[in-house]
């Protein structure tokens, strides 16, 4: 691929759509692990469900999803976890130039074309790109160093993270 | 966004490009864990280069990409870690309906717009499309069922995992 390629768009289209309990991006976790006992699906459109044969063996699954309602990119954000301007690639932020989300949910059960996840921390109505099972001998690195990441408080994190979600409690819905 | 929307295009911009030894799929680790010793850069396009900022406080980092010379996607594949015929979602295969590549990697040092990085298993010249931090506490699922994957010695995923590649080798260039 030339460099002149790489100036050209690549286009994709969803393969489903995430159903949860969140509505609001403003009371959305900013993370599966904040979002314990939400549950949702990705529901699957029918010419992909053959694909997902053998997923059910997976306890975790990466969803990979397009940020619809995310702003224009910024450079520069200020973090959830974090009163502090840092560089964009280095957060989770929404508003990104691909605005490209990935999460790592828990797998109850498929029912068809239908997964049922927990820790679902992805706005209703996502559309869905791709899924790759999580494999914990590639993807789960235990040494690490975690930058500014390292200097926010664990309980913090958690407190934060979850931001309006109260577990075993639907939130509010409203306009956002 | 409706139904009608989802079945719509969504189209990216490649935000940089991946710079590898790797130039013959067929002689390409499968995954990063397969590929120490593989350096490489990620060179990210000026206009985004301020996003980088603090990115360098982080060990690894996940690069999202283009899997541009992969065929056309089929739902049920033989992986590369074993000989039986699984659904493609419940594999990292990248003939995928959206051929969105993950790939976790050791960030080395950023030398202004490139990024320095090794256990590199991605070919040259791939069009990158988001980088984020990886965040053990997001991201390190130590409690897991890995399916099919847990079928696989261990010893045996690092011989077909790497392939082509030696360490310390560069491999053998050619058309493919």
């Amino acid at each position: 691929m030339s460099t002149a390629d790489l100036k050209q768009s690549i286009s994709y289209t969803p393969i489903g759509v995430i159903r949860s309990i969140h509505v609001s991006p403003e009371q959305t976790p900013i993370q599966p692990v904040y979002s314990c006992g939400c549950r949702g699906t990705a529901e699957i459109f029918e010419q992909y469900c053959e694909g997902l044969s053998d997923l059910d063996g997976f306890s975790h699954i990466m969803l990979i999803y397009h940020f619809h309602r995310a702003g224009p990119a910024q450079m520069m954000v200020r973090p959830f976890l974090q009163d502090k301007l840092r560089g964009l690639f280095s957060t989770r932020a929404p508003i990104r130039p691909n605005p490209i989300g990935l999460s790592i949910v828990r797998l109850l059960f498929r029912e068809g074309p239908v997964l049922h996840l927990d820790c679902l921390d992805v706005l209703d109505g996502t559309p869905l790109l791709d899924i790759k099972p999580y494999v914990s001998r590639f993807d789960c690195i235990r040494e690490t160093r975690c930058g500014w990441q390292d200097e926010v408080d664990e309980n913090e994190a958690q407190r934060l993270g979850m931001r309006g979600y109260l577990p075993g409690s639907a939130p509010k819905k409203g306009r956002s």
